[in-house]
Parts: C-alpha cells; sequence; structure tokens
C-alpha cells in the first residue's frame, strides 16, 4: 500500500458543466477510485488551506499526483517549493495531462515544458515504447483512446531518463506521453492523457497505467544524502 | 569534408526491375550524390572483396553509411569486428532503415534490433523531438513522406542517448526514426527512412538530415584509451 | 523471494592455494551464502555440462549472477547467445568483478569493457553517487574494502542508464563501479568489487549491495514485445 | 569564434589579500586571457548594472561563463529568468566550482546542486572518463592539480547526459566534476575546478578544457521550437 495524494485543482469541473457531466465529483474523485482499489488515497484541492498540502500531508505522502490546468498561477510558490523538496527527499510525483505546465513540474525540470496542442477529439493510441518497463506492466501493446485533447512534439523537457509511451494522433502528430525522471532521491512520471472533457481516466488501461505508476515513483530507502563541510 | 564510406548490400537495384526504376545505380550511388556536394564519398558494396571494406578502406573512414536488407548474413564476421573495432576507436556509423538488422548494428547495441513493419505504400511524417540537436539543423519542424513502408514500435534497441526523430504512420503506429549512441569514442545515428521502392533518399529534407549525420558523427579527437595493466 | 543462479568460473579455487584459503568452497558458494537468506539460490560453474546453464536452468533463473576471470574463451558462445536471449527477455544479470571481461557481457554492451588495473593490494572506496537508487538501500555513503585490486578509467562500456557507484582508490584512480543497464526487458548491474584473493565477498556492505541488485534486477512483467509483420 | 561572455561575481579579489595575490585582475581577466585566444571574449561582473548581462549582452552571448561563491543571493531574478530563457534558447552555459549553487545553474537543474566540501589544498586528479568527449580533445588520460578545495559526493544534479570528468581527492573522495546537460536548445557544461585561493585557471590542461567546453556549448542551428496551439 502506497500513501497516495491526489492533488485537482478543481475549477473546471465548478464552472463548466459539460466537465461536471464527465468528472461530477471532480477528476480527484475519479482518480481517487481507480487507486483506492490498491493504495491509501486521499485528496486535497486548490481552495482548501495550503492547498491542502500542508507540511503534515506532505510528509505523510509517497506519491502526489497533480492535475492542473486553468489556475496554474493561483498555487503557492512556498507549497511549490516544499512539494520539491520532498521530491528531492524522495516523494513521487505524478502530473497529469495540463500539469505539464503546474509549477511543480517546471520548476523540477528547469525548462518551460511547452508544447503545442489542438483541441479536436481525434483518437489517440499511446505506444509502449520501452515494454520491460514497469509502468507497462500488463499492458497492451498500445492503448486507444477514442477522443483526446492532442498534444504535439515538441515537448520542452530534459530528454527523460526513460521514455515509457509515445502517442498517435489522428491528425499526425506525435508526442512523448510518458516520461520518467529522478530528481533527488524521487521519482517523477509525466503522464499525458486526461483532458477535463472526456472520460480518460475512467479507461481500464489508463487506470491501471497510473497503479502501476504509483508502485514505480514510491520511495526506496537509499542510502544518506549528507552534504555540507566534510571533516 | 568529412572522409565517408557509403556501403550498399547492391541486390534489390541488381534483382528487382521496381528497385532498379528507383535507384538505377544502385541507392550507393544516389545517397553519394546527396553527400558528395559536402563531404569526401566513396562508395562499397558486398561483391567487392571484403565487401569494399579492407582494412585500408576502414582505417581512411570518418563515417560509414550502411544500407543493408537481404543479405545481413552475407556479409563476413571479420569485416563485421573490423566495423565494430573502427566504431570503437571513433569512426561514425550511419545505419539506415532496414540495416537495424545489419550484423554491425546489432553487435555495436548488443540487442535484436527488432521491430514491426507493414509495407503498405503509406505516409510518414517524422517530428523532430529534440529541435536542438546538430542533426536537425536547417529542417521544419517535421520530415513529410508520401509513401513509406511503416516501421512501428516495440525497437529493441538501447534507450538511445538522444532521440532526434518521432515517426508518426498513417496506419496508426509510431517508432523512433532517429537514435544516436555513443559507442567507445565512435558517434552512432540511425535513421529509419529509405526503403528501396520509394525515392525517399531523393527527398531533399532527408539528404539534409544525412549531410548534418555526418558532420555530427565525425571522429573528434578526445584523449587516449589506455587498458591494460598500470604502474 | 528471487530465483538467482550464480555462476563462477571456478578455477583458481582448485588450483591456487591463495585463493583456496580465501575461498575454500569456491567464490559461488560464498555468494550464495549472501544471497540464500533473502533469495532462492542456485549454482553453476563451468566444467558442468552446459557450464551448468541448461535451457531449463536459465529459464528458470530470474538473475544470474556471473563471476569469471581466467577462462572467459572457454565459455561456449551458444550458452553465451542463450544467456544474451534470456536477458532480453527479462531475466535479471550480475556480472562481478572481473566478469568485465565476460562474453555475455561484452556481448550485450557491444563494446571492448576494457580498464585498467593494478594488483597493488590497496584501499577502495567505493562512493555512492546515486543515494536514491534502491541498490544503495541501506548503505552508507560510502563501502571501504582494505585491499583490493585497483580498476582504473577509462572503462570502455556504454554511459550507464544510472551510475551508482564511482571507487576511489588509494593509488590515485578512480573507476565507475556499479552501473546499470536495460537491454530488451532485462536489468544489467555491473559491480566491480571482488577479487579472488580478497575476501571482499564477506564484506557485509558487498552482501547488501548483492541482496539489492538481485532484488532490483529480478524480471517485471512489462507489455508483450511482438515483432513481424503486422497487419 | 564563439562569441563568450564571462561573468564573475568578483568579490572575493578585491575584498581578501590572499585572493587578490592568486587574481590580481579578477578571476574573469584569467579566464578572458585563456579563452581569448579562440574566442571573441567579453566579462561582465556582479556590481554593474543588470550584472553587466543585460538582453543585448546576453542576446549577442554564444556560451557564457559563470563563476560565483559568496553573492549568489545578490544575482537578481530578472537576470537569473533570462539566463535560462537564453540557454532554452540555444545559449550555452558554464558554471564554474561554487557556481554550482549559483541561482542560474539550480533553476536549470531543478534540484539543490547540493554536495560535500573541505577546503584542505590537496591534490585532486581529474580523470577523463569519456575519452571521446570533444571536451576531452587533446587531454591526457587525467588532470593533475596540486592543491585543491575537495568537492565530495553526493552531488544533488540530474544523472548527466554526458559524464566527462570524475575527480579523484587525496583525502579520500570522488566527485563528477565535468557533467553535461542539454536543457531546450542550450547545452550546460558544470566544470568542478577552479577555487579562489589556488591559481588553477593558469593551469594549461583547465584551460584546453575551457575552451573545449566553448566551442562544445555554442548554438547550433537546429529546427523550430514552435509551440501553442496548432491548427
Amino acid at each position: 500500500m502506497v500513501a497516495v495524494t491526489i492533488w485537482n485543482e478543481f475549477r473546471h469541473e465548478r464552472a463548466d458543466d459539460a466537465v461536471a457531466a464527465v468528472y461530477p465529483d471532480g477528476i480527484h474523485a475519479t482518480l481517487a477510485d481507480a487507486l483506492a482499489t490498491d493504495h491509501e488515497v486521499r485528496t486535497a484541492t486548490l481552495e482548501e488551506p495550503a492547498h491542502g498540502l500542508t507540511d503534515d500531508v506532505l510528509a505523510s505522502t509517497d506519491v502526489l499526483l497533480w492535475w492542473g490546468h486553468d489556475a496554474h498561477d493561483d498555487v503557492d510558490d512556498a507549497v511549490v517549493d516544499r512539494v520539491q523538496e520532498r521530491v528531492l527527499e524522495g516523494m513521487g510525483f505524478v502530473p497529469l495531462h495540463s500539469s505539464h505546465y503546474s509549477k511543480p513540474f517546471k520548476q523540477l525540470m528547469g525548462t518551460t515544458c511547452s508544447l503545442q496542442y489542438r483541441e479536436d477529439g481525434g483518437t489517440e493510441r499511446l505506444w509502449v515504447v520501452d515494454p520491460g518497463h514497469p509502468i507497462a506492466d500488463g499492458l497492451e501493446e498500445a492503448i486507444e483512446l477514442p477522443k483526446t485533447e492532442m498534444y504535439g512534439e515538441p515537448f520542452d523537457v530534459p530528454e527523460p531518463d526513460r521514455l515509457v509511451f509515445v502517442s498517435w494522433f489522428e491528425g499526425g502528430e506525435v508526442f512523448r506521453s510518458g516520461c520518467c525522471y529522478r530528481r533527488g532521491k524521487g521519482r517523477i512520471f509525466y503522464f499525458r492523457p486526461g483532458h477535463e472533457t472526456y472520460p480518460i481516466y475512467e479507461n481500464d488501461a489508463v487506470q491501471r497505467v497510473l497503479r502501476n505508476a504509483v508502485v514505480w515513483a514510491a520511495p526506496t530507502k537509499g542510502s544518506p544524502r549528507t552534504f555540507g563541510e566534510r571533516d
């Protein structure tokens, strides 16, 4: 059992009927249902004090999932710094979809994390390019999503340590959709699927990826990180 | 000026009228024309003594391009070993298309280099996923090839040091089409395009990639590789 | 419990009293004792039929440790090919010390795997440079070995996917002593310590590394590796 | 000729006679002399308006060297953001020694960039672990520096794209002293040597590394980085 905290901006679902129809209790609730079968799950949202990410919550989180889109700038820098610090100490971090532009992901990557996009509801096929990776455990050779927002290259991130998924889009684009990084002792997995107007987090294979990612990103013990002056 | 040797199996062109119509003087001749504007180019083919790759030829080659398909097994292991040795000493190596299955590439990678394929003549679009790479110098954001054989993932190679191109295929697949490796002092660039029945090596952007790859793969001086017992 | 097979050349111990004094039952027996606390362990040696590595043994091995030195050339190429094949299918592979020159490691790396060495019995200190890596679980910041054979750079291997240990040697050299690779679905961990004339495999921290490495290198399920023609 | 800007904090040299004795005109002046043989060199220091790094200066800089130690916090965040932006656009960045803690390096890495240190004036030997790298062009197998401040692992940076140097220290430590990264279109080379109280930048081999690094880090043309909504 991994201690998972799912963070959601939780704005679209309350402001937009089309989104509420897909995720009536919020994207975080759907994600929580998908993970609770295997893991110990809490949720946190933007409007809570400290965005629900107090020092206590972060200190007891093994893996933090993050979904944001419209309100990236409303996330407090002190919370962002604390998330970064916890990742370097070993907490796993799984930014989803439009969270490529979230403050913690950009701060951990050191790049703009920009990309191309088109909201056309076309088909996406995520190919596993690293079939030996534990995040691919139990998948078929590809995951097909009938309606998605397109994300296209170039994706301004550091070259991933391991690239697990590459997406094919009906409209003619490709995207590195599953990117693994280590920063400090922490593991980071960016996973592309998940637009607010499509029920992508209801997809079985997507849920499988998320459960696998939580296991992969969970902290390991490692050895001491001792810094500073040495005798 | 880089000293380039272009190696071609040169069987399809002599056995198959459809191929001869596309590459009447052999694939190597078309590649030589594409590179001779910038580089000093020689060619070598399977039927020559030592497949045209004598020790003298290899010793004076900065970058070796390789095109093979039907006759991989006819390549002499001693020549393969000498190619590998020269790469480790610094010679660049650029296997093209079906040369993913060539002996020197497999021997340098240590994997099967297997993939999926379908000869359907569909459209391919090669996206630059690393726009800062010198092999992408002067390209647009993608290269479109109207008719190609499809190659699909998984591609059983080591994770590339740098991934430059990812292909989108009309039929629904993706492929890591431009993969950079270093082995010893040598640089290796696997580049996917180039089926024998399509005039892909006449394409301006493909030719640009090949000229860039030759510059990128050319040996640099480096420092000594001293091995063995040390005082 | 991981199914471990420990392969040992087992020649020095029978031919050289100084080695027999350190490893009276063979290096494989000492390694087996170190791993049997956590894992299911078998051993195999050069003189057995198929070197003890029959298809059945390899098929039921999760992780293969390898110790060779004097008799690399006596290992049958068919066995080497089968080891490589099993690694690509997912079997873990942990070559130790002088096994940098073993046939399976060289075949999987595609390089000479050469290095510098000096048998001077000086002190080695292995620094953990990746304290977040599971192979470092439970270690101190460094492992000190009072008497070792020195290995020095350059080490002619592909740049590791992850570098876990760098050794400092009393005589003035450094070495990348813990190198992680993935090839196909399989995980490879080269670990430097272990000369036949020093009781290095009795060291608690070294044993801890080996137990960790076995867990890290164990196969994971992943997704299908389907190759060949596609409809 | 590469357009180089050398940035120096320039405080120690004016406040401390021992430093002034080693670098009477400032570390930047010594670095400028070392590079001016091959490149077009400007210098900039902390006390100048915009720290000497106006938009015009940065826009016309191919490669920026950076030396800071005592005054990292005095560097204006707007300048740091502009340096980061220029690196992502292609400008090379070469932080030296204590600049591991500089704001632009930390912002580009996304980690603390912490390490261990001891100012003991012991000997350092930098081993080339990647003899095929252009930054090693013309070097011997190692660079020996008779008196240095020690830096020890762990070094909290992302795993380098290429590791060129590993240092051995007389006192028993090792350090990854030459680390290559790409971020966006820009190349970054962290190089450890260079304490203010030792004449390390007068060392011929160190100067050779710096000249090589400037050539390696210079921008290449690449292909467009187009972001945002796509038709």
